[in-house]
C-alpha cells in the first residue's frame, strides 16, 4: 500500500523548494514581487501534488514532473489573477488580491509573465522532445476549455437560462480539464500511452464538477474563506447548482423564482444579508441542498467506474484510486 | 530579383483566408465575437507577412508557416488587448478598444482564449515535432521578453531615471524579440539551423528599436491614427526617446526639465494642449528630434551589418535585406 498523505507531503516539500528556486532565477523588475506575492498566497498546492503523485504511482520519476507541476500551479494562479480582476474581487484567501495590491496594469503584466514562464518550464524541460510537446499541447487544450467555461460563467450570471444541463456544461468546461490536466501531465511524464489519457480526461469530467458542487455547498454552509461570510455566490450572482436546480425544477411559486433571479441580478453591493438568508432558506426548503449532495455522490460513483476502465496495471489503478479518495475527502 | 511587395501581397491574401477559416472553426459563446472584432481591427498584418516572406526567401514553404504566422498575429493582438486595458485606452486605430466594446471581463477572457489558440496553432501544426517545439519555445521567449519591457514601460512613466540607456533597454525588451519572432519563426519553418537564429534576434534588437523611435517621431509629427492628435505619448507620460534624451543630455534649464517631468507625470486628463505644444517645442529646440532621426539611422546601418553575418546563401541574404528595406521604408 502507498502511504498517500506521506507521499503528497514529500512531493510538496520538493515542490516548494523548486518553486523558490524558480522565483530566484527569474528576477524581473516590476514583475517578480507580484509573481512571488501571488504564488505565496497560492493555497494548498493541490494541483502539483496530484501531478507528482500520479507520476510516481504510474512508475515515473516525480522529479521529471516538477516543471510541469510548477507550470500547472502557475496556470492556476494566472487564472485566479484574471478571475479576481473580472469579478472585482478584492480579497482571496483572506489577503488582498494581486490587482488590489499592485494595480490592474501590473497584475496583467505579472499574469502575462506567468503564462510565458509556465510554457517555458514545460517546453524547455530536459525530457524527450515528444513528451514536452505532448505536455504543452494538453496544457493549452485545458487552458482553452477553462476559458470557455469562464466565459459562460461570467456572462450567464442572473440568467434565467441556466438549467441543470447548462450548469453542468459550465462547470465541466471550467473545472474538468483544468483539474484533469494535473494527472494527465503526471501520466505523460510517466510515459503513459495516448489511449490511456482519455479516461483521465473523463475522470476530470466527473471529479471537477463534483468539487465544484462541493464548493457550492461549502459556500452555503461554511463559507469560502472570506472572513466566514456565507452565500458569496448568491451575492455575486454566480450560477450555482442551487440556482440552476430552482430554475430547472421550478419548485415553489413563480413569485419566489422571480425574487431569486432578481437577487442574483442585483449588483453585489445592493444585495442585503436578508436577501442572502432568504435565498438560502429557499434553496434548503425545496431540497436543493440535498439534491447537490446527491449529485456530488453520483459523480464520485461514476468516477470510480471510469477508473476501472484505465488501461493500467492493477497497482497503478489502485494507487490512482487512492489519490481520488484522498481528494474527495479533502475539503478545499 | 524577388518582387517583394507582390510576394507580401500574395502571402497576405493567403493569410486572410486562413484567418477567416480559423475563426469559423473556433465558434465559442461569448468569446468568438470579441476575438473576431479584435482581429478585424488588427491593422496591416505586418507580422505574418514578415514571417511568411522570410520562410519563402529561405526556401521553405510559406503554407507550412501559416499556423505560426497566425499565432504571431494573435500574440500581437493579445498584447494590444492588455496594453489597452493597462493604459485605459478607449480608441485604437480609430475604433473602440476591445474592453470598451465588450467590458474588461470579456476582454480578458478573449485574450486568454487567444493565447491558448495561438499555442495550439503552433503545437498542433503538422510539422515535425522538433520544429513545433522550437517554434513554441521562441514564441514563449519573445512573449516573456516583451512583457518584461512592458513592465518597465508602464512603471517608469514620468520617472527621472529614464536616461538613454534605460530607454534603449525598455524598447529593446518591448520590441526586439516580438518583431524578430516573426522572421525567426519563418526561418525555423524553412529549416534554418539554430546557429543562424542568433543574428536574427540581433537584427530585432536593431530594427525593433528603430521602429519604436520612428513611432516616437510619428507621434510628434503626424500623429498615430487617433483622429490626427499629436503628442499622445506626452499626454500619457510614455518614456519616449525625446523624453530620455532631455533627461540624459540635460539641455536647457533645470526649470524646463522640471516642467517637462511634471507634464509627463500629470494624469492625461490634466494635460493641456498648451503643455503638449510646449513640450514639443522644447524637444525640437534642443535637437531631440534630430537626435532621434540619427538614432534610427544608426540602428538601420547596424542592422545591415548584422545582416551580412547571416550564415545563409547569398540569395537568402539578399532576399532578407529586401524584406528589411521594405519595412524600414514603411510607416506603420
Amino acid at each position: 500500500m502507498i502511504d498517500l498523505p506521506k507521499l503528497v507531503q514529500r512531493h510538496l516539500a520538493q515542490f516548494e523548494e523548486y518553486i523558490v528556486e524558480e522565483s530566484r532565477r527569474a528576477k524581473v523588475d516590476f514583475i517578480s514581487d507580484g509573481f512571488a506575492y501571488q504564488i505565496s498566497t497560492g493555497g494548498k498546492r493541490l494541483r502539483p501534488a496530484l501531478c507528482l503523485a500520479t507520476c510516481e504511482v504510474l512508475g515515473g520519476s516525480p522529479r521529471d514532473a516538477l516543471p510541469f507541476a510548477l507550470a500547472s500551479e502557475i496556470l492556476h494562479n494566472f487564472l485566479l489573477v484574471h478571475d479576481d480582476i473580472e469579478d472585482g474581487d478584492t480579497v482571496r484567501r483572506d489577503q488582498a488580491t494581486l490587482w488590489v495590491r499592485f494595480g490592474v496594469a501590473n497584475a496583467l503584466n505579472v499574469s502575462d509573465f506567468m503564462i510565458a514562464r509556465a510554457y517555458r518550464l514545460i517546453l524547455e524541460s530536459p525530457l524527450a522532445v515528444h513528451t514536452n510537446l505532448r505536455l504543452a499541447t494538453v496544457f493549452s487544450f485545458a487552458l482553452q476549455k477553462t476559458v470557455e467555461g469562464q466565459a459562460l460563467d461570467i456572462n450567464l450570471r442572473g440568467s434565467t437560462e441556466v438549467d441543470l444541463e447548462t450548469y453542468h456544461r459550465i462547470v465541466r468546461l471550467k473545472t474538468a480539464y483544468y483539474l484533469a490536466l494535473t494527472w494527465v501531465g503526471g501520466a505523460i511524464v510517466a510515459g503513459a500511452a495516448d489511449d490511456s489519457l482519455d479516461p483521465l480526461w473523463e475522470l476530470g469530467k466527473r471529479l471537477g464538477p463534483a468539487f465544484q458542487i462541493r464548493d457550492d455547498i461549502i459556500d452555503l454552509t461554511d463559507g469560502k474563506g472570506r472572513g466566514g461570510a456565507i452565500g458569496c455566490d448568491i451575492r455575486e450572482g454566480k450560477p450555482s447548482i442551487f440556482y440552476s436546480y430552482i430554475l430547472d425544477r421550478k419548485p415553489g411559486t413563480e413569485a419566489d423564482r422571480t425574487r431569486l433571479v432578481d437577487i442574483f441580478r442585483r449588483p453585489r453591493e445592493a444585495t442585503s444579508d436578508e436577501d442572502i438568508d432568504w435565498a438560502i432558506d429557499y434553496f434548503r426548503s425545496h431540497g436543493a441542498l440535498q439534491f447537490a449532495e446527491e449529485e456530488a455522490r453520483r459523480l464520485a460513483v461514476e468516477s470510480q467506474r471510469v477508473l476501472d476502465t484505465l488501461p493500467w496495471s492493477e497497482e497503478g489503478r489502485r494507487g490512482f484510486r487512492e489519490i481520488i479518495e484522498f481528494i474527495i475527502d479533502r475539503k478545499f
